[in-house]
């Protein structure tokens, strides 16, 4: 092995030192500030801080070394998902973190750990009482949860779901049952393995009557021997996921055989059933989707931090391969291909449009809470339908977007050195999880007709703020963009009317639709008709809302740090042009953007990558992610690339032990060694009696 | 177990039989003759029954269930990729297998094993004699050959090479030496662990000489104990994939320290060094290329099938996936929800369109190498430029295609059991291998543009029939689309008209930039800064080339069978809508298209779609893939989905063992109820130190 580790320090003047150089002669290229616009972006200095402090915690671990994590079984994987879970909460009790730092070790440690699933939703929907039994406990790990709400055959339409929950008057139980192996609870994060309870939804039954579906808590393994509770409980893993995803968490199923609990452990904070028999109902039919908003709230910002990463290893790594030669005989950084840049620098539009723009849904949701506390929910409509709304388009962006940049570094990329395929693997789930991102967007739809209703009856009303452009409906529609050249397309006003444009006409042609559907069935209305124009009205106010938020960001910053201007300007500006190219056809299709005008915004586009082009590795260092968490052979800080590669390999388990040392006898005992000795050409002359007896146990 | 296992089968009555009922009912709904559209996909009737045959008998080895996938470590697939390697060679022998059936078994087998991959380069570039020294030996797997292009530093840029072959006169031999450590070859299939010969990509050097790159036969593992042939050899694996993509493969790499190799090692069918050192050059310059012309002719071919292959899993699937109730209270399949389908059934078209496109590229490569022959090179342009075109677009179309498939299933798509995660990770290289696809798009676009030149210079003269549309420059760009009624989308001349004249316009850009660019830069050429446009135009006419082949053979299968004629012609019209609304600004940014008409394509579109919704499960049948093949748990053919899921998931390994058998103790003997006991919550109370002292086991 030593020869072979030693190979890159015996060339040190050759290749890997010029990764050394060409990454620093990127960042000398740029001029923007790291520092200031990391600590934007962090929200301050002391947060990067704190993760620092973190960060040497975990790293210290012998445990949490990620370097184990492409040669994992599922089994080993599951086991060491288990382990990590148990070591992150020991930790933290050592030393004392605080929930969010809990989440910044989480971040750090880019495994989903079954550590804090049930948590949320025993605050919202537990009485107080029911939070004294579980939450503390839930809390200190002494407990375990998790979240079973979909089933094999069901999960979007909760109002079919299999399972009920049946009261039982004189026993004051309620008697949970799947009424078939497909009402089996499905998908279930961290019931495969560790949960010791479930939130278990499942439609009440009180009489004959069916209320819908509800929450209850079902302990389901012993706290003594970790075993099913009952006979009544049948339990398992569901198996491994696409892409080697999301392999730490134990995604399991259970299924219930009329299992018996008692009427207390019904999530009781809104509704309740009385031990008579009584069914007490919520205040307001929507006060149960506060967790799921957040939930969705939460993924939609992660989006723009996780496109970030895939945009910091792919620029860092193109910034440092070179191929072909250009007139100069010297060889070109790929990054500086256009065919690169232009695939690559919009993620780090994107990713800054996501993180404003989540940021102010945050703020949005933060409003909401404090006017639920009042019992105000005149909030609620609107911060549902953009939690749908971003949730949908801030997933499937960042999802592709790891694609186009893994895609766009040749056959590295493709190494799972690289990280980018587990990272693919762990997030693309995001796109499925928490309402499917096709689906939901319906609910945003409904609303932005409802507000196009409520402005048509009475423009004077005022209108949520994320949706407040439909005010300016009939000029919008009126008139059409006013570019004349091509640096009009960089107007603030301009991009936002734009974009707005397009929303209201989407909005306006889908009540349209909606009309004519009326007329022709007779007032019936079919929804499912009429979701992929939904689905475009959705993203187009998706797009509408990020572009507005990371120009008002941008703006901001250039007031707080002058010298950050010019490069939020253009990130905002490539955001905004690189949308708009990418849905040509959704701006033209109207006739207000006009053939010219595309073709000058093609050129505006040319124009601002190849102004952010010298910023490239700049940007990606103030999103500032520690190597530890990029575990990336090609997104190293360091830009060493060749060596990273070549070392990884090098360390690759018993696979590369076989390069000086191959067996030489067939009874050589490591298994690997064995298969090969079986299979290589040497034997097929010879021993095929060997390998028949042996074909098998492979 | 057993009480776990038969739980489907406590309740047939249930939904899992409704599945099947779903799929009959989805098959009885279509018209379209499933038999004769398989023969006329598969070239016939005998051609699938030659399938069935080694189907039969693959199925029968133990060792090729395809069971255990999910669940081997790097190690145990890189075992499993040798093991199954030797045994399809094997079998070939046992059953006489030509090279066509054994490629029917690799396709089956649905792994890449390294079993042929130098033996097409030995046909094509060695001389007779040296055919003689090694091609027999390769086909009988007495030695088995690796591919050596790729280095650590350099791919795509052959001359970049560092790796050289140095002509040592008096010793007449090559000394081979890859000058570094990033001149090691990297990513070679096969040389992992199983090659003994590499045939290698080397700077030929003479004198002080550098003749650019050429190949050499290198033996590098001795055939006696598969150990390297030499210390000047050092080599192992390169470590894993992303998305455990390609796991069979034993990707490696090699580092030469001046190893020797005799004279006569140098593939010289076409260049050679004699003697004395004297180089002897190639008839003409491109003569290497068929080698790589036919693998990017079978990538664009395997594309078609991969992408039907995703569409049938997630085709059947979505008709037995009831979600969401309609205005009668029965449950909906998924399918019949245009979200899904106009998601979906535009993959079955694409499916057909590159099928028929690449069985007309192969015509071209055939009557190419007929030409060859008799050295006439002629076609070689066309050929080449064309099959950069459909390798770079059907490989993209395919592997979007196959997670537009997947994402559109909900939950269960995200399960390894789907069959979609291994089937991208697998396929998604192809993305990048042979020439990647953004950077091969500058050759056709170059082509495009001597075509452009050639009819501009002489319009009489006869273009290449791929591009013949160049012909009708003039009046392409003179007249706009005269579409007037939604279903004049579907006339076939209009269709033509409209992708051709998108084309041509793109190259008439190109050109116009081209000429910018030298007249500011003094005549000089940075094709570099124009690598964006140049891959627009070549999509744009690989596009058309799809368009026009499914349209051709959609036309000639109506004559034969003329029941399949109305489903085949909204195959083509379908594939033709969904290019043209997916790049709508395309068509309407010179104006051709007009706002009216686009709003007219996606009326057509919708129509369109729901024509073909009764017949998708027909039509995904058709392209009759075994269930063996598939490997899915939602692509049965019998429907029974859940069933499936919930099978296999029972079956998993050792983890559900825990499931009825929680060990009781700490000291149980399995590692995972080790770990599990170690981890879980009662254990926190009261026994960390069992912990701390496990930690690092783990
Ligand atoms: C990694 C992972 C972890 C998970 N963890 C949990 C967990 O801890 N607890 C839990 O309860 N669940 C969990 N789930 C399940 C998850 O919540 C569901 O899979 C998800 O909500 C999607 O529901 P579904 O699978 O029923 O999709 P379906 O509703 O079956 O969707 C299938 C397709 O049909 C479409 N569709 C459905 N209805 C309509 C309609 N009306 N109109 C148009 N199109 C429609 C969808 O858009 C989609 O394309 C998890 C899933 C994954 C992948
Ligand atoms: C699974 C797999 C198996 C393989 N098997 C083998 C094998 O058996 N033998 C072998 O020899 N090799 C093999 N390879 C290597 C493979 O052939 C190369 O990775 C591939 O050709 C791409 O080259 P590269 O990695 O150098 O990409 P690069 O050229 O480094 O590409 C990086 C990026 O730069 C862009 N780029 C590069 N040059 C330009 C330009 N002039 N203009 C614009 N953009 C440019 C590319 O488009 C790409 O986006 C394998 C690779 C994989 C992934």
């Amino acid at each position: 092995m030593s020869a072979l580790q030693s190979l890159p320090d015996r060339f040190p003047s050759l290749t890997a030192d010029r990764n050394a150089t060409d990454i620093a002669a990127a960042r000398a290229r740029g001029t923007c500030d790291v520092e200031q616009l990391a600590d934007y972006l962090y929200g301050g200095r002391e947060e990067r801080q704190l993760r620092d402090c973190i960060l040497a915690i975990l790293e210290k671990e012998p445990l949490f070394s990620k370097a184990p994590r492409y040669f994992r079984s599922v089994e080993e994987a599951l086991a060491a998902g288990l382990a990590w879970s148990r070591r992150i909460i020991e930790l933290r009790d050592q030393h004392r973190w605080s929930g969010k730092e809990l989440e910044l070790a989480l971040v750090l440690l880019d495994e989903f750990l079954p550590v804090s699933i049930i948590q949320p939703l025993l605050r919202l929907q537990c009485t107080p009482e029911q939070q004294q039994l579980w939450l503390e406990d839930a809390e200190n790990w002494r407990i375990v949860g998790c979240y079973a709400q979909t089933e094999l055959g069901h999960g979007s339409d909760l109002s079919r779901l299999e399972t009920t929950a049946t009261f039982i008057e004189g026993a004051d139980e309620f008697e949970i049952s799947s009424n078939g192996f497909t009402g089996a609870k499905w998908w279930i994060g961290g019931l495969g393995a560790i949960a010791t309870h479930a939130i278990v939804q499942a439609r009440l039954i009180i009489g004959q009557k069916d209320y819908g579906p509800h929450m209850f808590m079902v302990p389901i393994r012993s706290l003594e021997d970790h075993r099913p509770v009952s006979p009544s409980i049948t339990l398992g893993n569901i198996g491994p996921k696409a892409f080697g995803g999301t392999n730490f968490v134990n995604n399991g199923f259970v299924y219930f055989d009329r299992h018996r609990i008692p009427r207390a452990y019904m999530l009781a904070r809104f509704a309740r059933v009385e031990r008579d028999g009584t069914y007490v109902r919520p205040p307001h039919a929507k006060v149960g989707y506060a967790g799921m908003m957040l939930l969705r709230i939460s993924l939609a910002q992660e989006s723009g931090w996780a496109l970030a990463r895939a945009a910091t290893i792919a620029i860092r790594y193109s910034a440092v391969r070179r191929q072909f030669a250009d007139a100069a005989n010297e060889e070109v950084p790929v990054l500086h291909y256009p065919m690169v840049s232009s695939r690559l620098l919009p993620l780090v539009a994107q990713s800054h449009a996501i993180i404003a723009g989540g940021r102010q849904l945050d703020g949005l949701f933060a409003r909401l809470n404090a006017d639920l506390a009042g019992n105000d929910v005149r909030l609620l409509p609107e911060t549902h339908a953009l939690s749908c709304c971003l949730k949908s388009l801030c997933t499937k962006m960042a999802a592709d977007g790891m694609e186009t940049a893994r895609r766009s570094l040749g056959g590295h990329g493709y190494s799972a050195f690289s990280g980018f395929g587990i990272m693919y693997g762990h997030f693309v789930s995001t796109n499925t999880v928490e309402g499917d991102n096709y689906l939901i967007t319906q609910q945003t739809a409904r609303f932005l007709l409802k507000i196009l209703q409520q402005h048509r009856a009475d423009p004077s009303q005022a209108l949520p703020e994320s949706a407040d452009y439909f005010g300016q409906l009939d000029d919008l529609l009126a008139t059409k963009c006013s570019v004349a050249d091509k640096a009009d397309w960089l107007s603030a006003d301009i991009q936002q009317r734009v974009m707005a444009r397009r929303a209201v006409r989407l909005a306006v042609e889908l009540a349209q639709l909606l009309l004519q559907q009326q007329q022709q069935e007779h007032g019936r209305i079919h929804w499912s008709a009429l979701n992929v124009p939904c689905w475009r009205l959705s993203v187009a106010h998706g797009q509408c809302y990020l572009a507005r938020a990371i120009a008002t960001e941008a703006a901001v910053l250039a007031r707080k740090h002058s010298s950050l201007a010019p490069t939020m300007k253009r990130l905002s500006d490539l955001f905004f042009l690189s949308i708009v190219e990418a849905h040509l056809g959704d701006f033209m299709e109207d006739g207000s953007v006009s053939p010219r005008q595309a073709a000058l915004l093609r050129g505006q586009l040319d124009d601002t990558l190849a102004e952010l082009l010298p910023e490239a590795v700049r940007l990606v260092d103030a999103f500032d992610f520690p190597d530890y968490l990029l575990d990336s052979a090609l997104g190293r800080r360091d830009g060493q690339v060749y060596r990273a590669l070549w070392d990884r390999a090098m360390s690759a388990p018993p696979v590369n032990a076989m390069r000086d040392d191959t067996p030489r006898s067939l009874h050589d005992t490591t298994p690997f060694g064995y298969t090969v000795m079986l299979c290589c050409p040497l034997i097929y002359r010879d021993n095929s009696t060997i390998i028949a007896a042996n074909r098998n146990t492979l």
